[in-house]
């Protein structure tokens, strides 16, 4: 049997996240490769308690149980009103929210929603790899838009939207994956603008916003968005639990109309259990705090890995130092290839993403035969490792990029 | 701000299901519009304890919080091999199981990796109307089959087949939705030849299969699949939760795999939490017992509706008399209109689902202009009622369904 997947699907073998869950098993492994919150960090004993309250109410349980409506509790819905009010969203009602399946189906749904095959959607090169190949699944293409420093460099931006005319324009303002790097407030109000110019759909992913150990927070872009252009997606996976699979999109009514539609096709509801689950814990006051205690550790962690890289690192390594989030971004200013050396990494017992897998039109020139970027770059998670495994692994890898960088370029005669 | 939704969700606008589960939160409607499992057979007490041993072990808790894989708990997947040799599908894998957030997403993925714009789906006329959606959100075609008393019409099967090309042949072998109709053991294998002779992939969906109360289990259609044909799906909405949300596909590698690879997209993996939920109620050894207890309240309610349908209801209206599931079918054999009546039944305080929206093409015809198929039809689940609260129902819109015959067909003078 010869089966004939669609075209976009026949492409699609896998991404690199789904290759490395099945590494992170081996406890060998120094992993800094996946995205994984602070495991020591999940609220389990309130988790726990919410649950517990959830099964000492017979009514509750029987509601738990059976089916529920597409778009999701709506006593969960008026919480989260209340939690993006945090980024300056406000003016939103309950009917402006939908529940979803974790953060990767908000994504998803937006997507299922506005994109057509050969539809095209702006992302920073470089991205989140999922979200392209969330893209991909639609047949739609995903075009890199050049980074600045505080965010997308607008006459890029600019330009590429004229080119494209694009449906979307996603984009990760704070602690960006894979770069954690945050967006200026004058780059988010003037991304607003650019999308309000040309009518184009910002999708603002925001899993890590809450994860803040320095700085001060700054408002989403959907709070620079007067006309619905926005949909904001953010989960409870960073901050509760993510195998628990709880997210959520927040937009104009009708676009959160149509991707309810979608949704009930996709699953017809998200769990009620966990969503009851979620409630209960916010009702009991518990989100806030517990992100507060966690963020010393997550912290802790970021600045391990930090002084580890200055030990360990040779001076033609540069990477990103974030003020929250997940991730490091680090780069080499010579020829090396992260992509050929990821094995003998593993040999050494560290691995890391090879930065390739983020940049939007990597697969499409590798496939034309034609070079790819980013070879001299990988991305760094620090969050679920403790302080003297970073060092551990960082020394390995650091180790292993001397010895490479030097037979690149051996010592003169 | 204008949206430009893609093609396929301009046109959706919710399906009937969406907008009958508002109406089920109204008590003093008897509705039989649902397809809920019998809230009182929902096993809240054996899954309460399942979830008590999942937090009395830190480890697992650990576990269940974090992300997962995609493909689901091994274990879980072991148990669902031991699940479907029940059905006479044997020769797999865990490779060959992905598990879903309930049987929905098991159709929506199946869709997903075979279904380009354009394609055509096959399906019996009538049949499950969040399929029909599904299928139209990909931007793909459902085709009729003409139903036979014990399955499909072969005939029409073949000659469609031959004139479509289809992708994917959709059935619902047991106590389908909307008919509570069975396929015989030889429509099953005649389904499977057809099949295999034109390389046409078949969906068998069997959410219903576990709630016989009468007559004798007859093998899936994947049992006379030696080829990697058919994809089967199942939940466990009807037999332990829908409000859980868990379900699977059982298929090839080949065919699992890309599914798994959309569903990573999709959702990343179902919940952690509610997959050891349902593993551990399962090691246990729950779930038959449960299911066995169940079964009497099923067979009493389709009695008592059976019962008042013979006393209620006018003689020109046909109905199906199910082994098992949830749904009645009702036919007039005479040009009432279920759709034009159905608000005077609500407000006698009685639901039903209009046939109408179970025909594949009535959509496409309602667009164009053209008659509509099933008019004068009607699904009834008597699942989810009492059967005193079935009685007063059915006398309810069988006063109602007498006086619009008698307004069809006034006494001759």
């Amino acid at each position: 049997m010869t089966y004939q997947f669609t075209r976009a699907l026949t492409e699609m073998t896998g991404t690199a996240t789904r290759e490395i869950f099945k590494l992170l098993n081996r406890p060998e492994i120094v992993s800094f490769a996946g995205g994984l919150p602070a495991s020591g960090c999940l609220p389990a004993a309130h988790i726990q308690e919410a649950t517990e309250a959830i099964f000492s109410d017979p009514a509750g349980v029987k509601r738990c149980l059976q089916y529920g409506i597409t778009e999701g509790y709506p006593e969960l819905r008026e919480h989260i009103l209340a939690l993006i009010l945090d980024a300056g969203i406000g003016g939103m009602g309950i009917d402006n929210i939908l529940i979803t399946s974790g953060g990767s189906q908000a994504l998803d749904l937006t997507c299922k929603v506005l994109l057509n095959p050969g539809d095209t959607v702006l992302v920073e090169d470089p991205t989140f790899l999922g979200f392209l190949a969330t893209v991909k699944s639609y047949g739609a293409q995903a075009v890199g838009v050049r980074a600045a420093a505080g965010g997308l460099d607008l006459e890029d931006l600019e330009a590429k939207i004229r080119r494209h005319r694009p449906k979307l324009l996603y984009v990760i303002p704070n602690f960006s994956n894979p770069t954690g790097k945050t967006y200026s407030a004058e780059n988010r109000r003037a991304l607003a603008e650019l999308a309000l110019r040309y009518e184009t759909v910002i999708l603002e992913d925001d899993p890590y916003g809450r994860l803040r150990f320095a700085g001060e927070a700054l408002p989403a872009i959907a709070h620079f968005d007067a006309c619905g252009l926005a949909v904001y997606c953010s989960s409870f996976s960073k901050t509760v639990s993510p195998g628990l699979r709880l997210g959520f999109a927040a937009g104009s009514q009708e676009v959160i109309r149509k991707m309810g539609i979608a949704k009930q096709g996709a699953d017809l509801h998200s769990s009620n259990l966990v969503q009851m689950i979620i409630k209960t814990y916010l009702d009991k006051g518990y989100f806030y705090p517990d992100i507060e205690k966690s963020l010393p550790r997550y912290r802790e962690r970021k600045e391990a890995m930090i002084r580890a890289l200055a030990k360990y690192m040779p001076g033609s390594f540069k990477h990103t130092d974030p003020d929250g989030g997940l991730f490091i971004w680090g780069e080499f200013d010579a020829p090396l290839n992260t992509v050929e050396i990821f094995h003998e990494a593993l040999g050494r017992n560290a691995a890391y993403i090879n930065g390739t897998a983020f940049y939007a039109e990597n697969q499409r020139a590798e496939s034309a035969g034609k070079p790819v970027r980013g070879l001299n770059t990988l991305r760094l998670n620090y969050s679920n490792e403790h302080p003297d495994r970073i060092e551990t692994g960082i020394k390995a890898l650091g180790g292993l990029f001397h010895e490479k960088l030097a037979a690149l370029a051996p010592p003169r005669p």
